[in-house]
């Protein structure tokens, strides 16, 4: 751990105080908040972010070697991306629970085994937004039940090949990088990276 | 390559067309973007994206055992993080030349050989953001300098432990993970991870 390096805000030297705090957009999918902060410099600046529930991704293993990929369009990009399964928290939802019912909204598949390998933030510039990342295993198929307009194609690849398009830029998508180089430290032996793995049994 | 997955938007099944396009939100730091669209199923939703001008990230290296770490303070999540120097493209500014910019301007570290490690998208469900990740090396003090509110602690760790604090989750900012992930395996001999490797001399 680094020595000294993390404190608790209150005691931080680099803390920012908010001045005035706004609700700057009211959207569809998420809030802009933006706020008046004094920084520790003496410097009054505005910080702008998301307010985001938070997320959850699941690295879903049909047997050793493989991992459940979806295709899916993404419009701010303009193009679609291979990523696995994902999706927002719903308001009080557990996280695991989250992962389980993301799971087999988005690919029809039930796991009976689940093991939560770490979590990171995504975009700490500007959103809040936290990302949770379970491993799936023991899968039964059940049926998918996708939400008008939530369109995608799932397959299926071995990892060590997701590994390599990470490598090449096939597969740029964060999240996904992320998920596959914790699948082959937690396979290799590790504990969860990013944080403690649990043994949890599904439902 | 995964067969038959890249298309190009012409012809893929998944394409979403825009109907409608709306600055919802001109902000501060960025801009959010309102679309309606039609999605490939026939439904019309909504698409709502922050516009983001790209941003670059900087594995700096003082030695080849050492890289150079950040702890600032991100008002999104209200504590300190451990992240490496990073910053936004300027219009119309050159990736390398803002890396560079980033690296003396945060650190005060100018480097002398530059390697590009790859590229990322962080956000791909609401942001159009890219991180193009470089590898510093050689590098000569020179003087930071940092902008009014921009406060923050430079020091130096071990690669090695940077790795071992992205497994306990000590750091959880995703670019940095990235990084000390794509730096380990440039190290063992691997090509720039997230695309190729260019080999480029410093001013």
């Amino acid at each position: 751990m680094p020595p000294g390096l993390l404190r608790d805000a209150a005691s931080d030297p680099l803390i920012e105080t908010t001045l005035e705090s706004q609700l700057a957009y009211d959207g569809v999918f998420f809030q802009v908040v933006r706020d008046r902060v004094r920084c520790p410099d003496g410097h009054v600046g505005v910080r702008e972010f998301i307010r985001h529930p938070g997320a959850v991704m699941i690295v879903a293993m049909p047997d050793e070697h493989t991992v459940l990929l979806e295709r899916q369009f993404r419009y701010a990009l303009g193009r679609s991306f291979i990523e696995m399964p994902a999706g927002k928290l719903e308001a009080g939802e557990d996280v695991l629970a989250c992962a389980q019912r993301e799971l087999i909204e988005e690919t029809g598949f039930r796991a009976a085994r689940w093991d939560r390998l770490g979590a990171f933030h995504n975009a700490i510039g500007y959103s809040d937004e936290k990302i949770e990342v379970y491993l799936a295993r023991d899968l039964d198929f059940v049926g998918a039940a996708t939400e008008a307009g939530e369109v995608l194609e799932v397959f299926s690849a071995p990892w060590r090949s997701l590994l390599e398009w990470t490598n090449t830029g096939i597969v740029s998508d964060v999240k996904t990088i992320i998920g596959v180089h914790w699948l082959e430290h937690f396979l290799a032996g590790g504990a969860g990276a990013g944080g403690v793995a649990d043994a949890e049994r599904g439902r």
